[in-house]
């Protein structure tokens, strides 16, 4: 299964550089999750809906192959779609783009588990299933 | 002098917050040099390319004051306007608004130094003023 | 009021440094969070602890100004005190010295208020302002 | 291949926790690369020697398997060896563990290539490959 793709553009700030003169490994990471809220927007809930029905998506592995420079003041565009959904658990996978000139520089994976509030996994309802099924063109993105 | 105002819309990061709900207050300085990249932007010049003209613009001194909470997922503004320029040194000043209730939640200031290769200080350039002293609705902004 | 100083050292992290060379100015800030947890260690009782009897210290205010540089791999003293205790709030003041030199690279204060469960202010509790007021020396720190 | 382990411990920040009350996805890369930085310590020599004769390690692939919760204030363990090398790239792989329980609460690996000054790979020098293969009982630690 390959879920539809949502793409959110991010401009690198000089804070997310390091020594080395690109982005710092880790936060890619903040990255991901940036598009991750997207992704949900897109298909019109927000995570942040999500916690307060009283779930949690927590991430329980990650994997992020770096194939290339991000350096500052860029604008880099995450590609992000659901590859896989278990009964408790999601795969979502992502490809950064560099926004000038196309080219992959990145990609990743990321695991979740759905836990309810005691942070137990639980099966992931119908009603948020058919949310992460949904295609964002028939769909109004929630704000 | 209080210079003209340019405003940065940023959505916070859930990995922006901490264990006591909101963000947390060092992520609000990655916010406030967000905002002075629009600052120069909207002026049609790119920090990125002062650094590449061989300047830097290292923060000396800053002083924040929260004024209230900022969470995950909601969209702030950070309002930046230059109100200060010395022979080699100038002060940002920062209001971040809610973006939902326009309500004032942080003030702050930050102190900079124009630095040469050897980060040492140096004059700014009249041209460098002048572009600092821009109105940017008399200018299209940097890409 | 000038309480006694604690002391924390601290090696600086590669991802704190930017394309600068030296450490990105929000960092800092982690640096001042880690010496107050090293500075209620050091009187025998932890900010978690703080945080588990129901209250909470948000920084309410801070003024950092960065005297030079600090870079990757070194040795920092952030030297830690309380210099101002009133009904419901509390002034940190800190230097940060180079562990190698010993001159100081950076001073800073932070503003914290007290607050309930409610994160509205509460005075501080004649318990809480006895530990905050002890002489390290005279205690033995908490694990 | 299964180099010798170096244990690195780390205080977790209140910073690098997030609003679901733990910590942050992202900053265990941070930690991660502390570990690298003793890794290297243990063996007589550090990362930012390394960089000044003219050598980067960056980080090209990680993976991380979150397996428990890691909080505020706990002492980790970060449990790192090297466990393949190649012609121009070597494998790092890790565990953490809780400070106080033993329990392995992390698992990771990163793959690093060795560049030169102009960001290109280069062979492993026989020098270098012998301080990486180094048993840290023989070294003194570098300060």
């Amino acid at each position: 299964m390959i879920g539809h793709v949502t793409e959110e553009r991010i401009r690198v700030r000089y804070g997310e550089t390091d020594m080395m003169g690109h982005a710092y490994y880790a936060n890619y990471l903040y990255w991901l999750e940036q598009a991750r809220g997207a992704w949900c927007r897109a298909r019109g809930f927000t995570y942040k809906g999500l916690e307060e029905s009283g779930f949690k998506l927590p991430v329980v592995e990650v994997w992020v192959k770096y194939r290339g420079e991000v350096k500052y003041d860029e604008w880099i565009v995450v590609r992000t779609w659901v590859s896989e959904i278990k009964r408790s658990s999601l795969k979502f996978e992502y490809e950064i783009v560099n926004g000038a000139t196309g080219a992959v520089v990145t990609q990743a994976w990321t695991w979740h588990v759905l836990v309810g509030p005691e942070m137990k996994p639980v099966s992931i309802p119908p009603e948020e299933r058919a949310r992460m099924e949904r295609d964002p063109a028939e769909w109004a993105a929630a704000d």
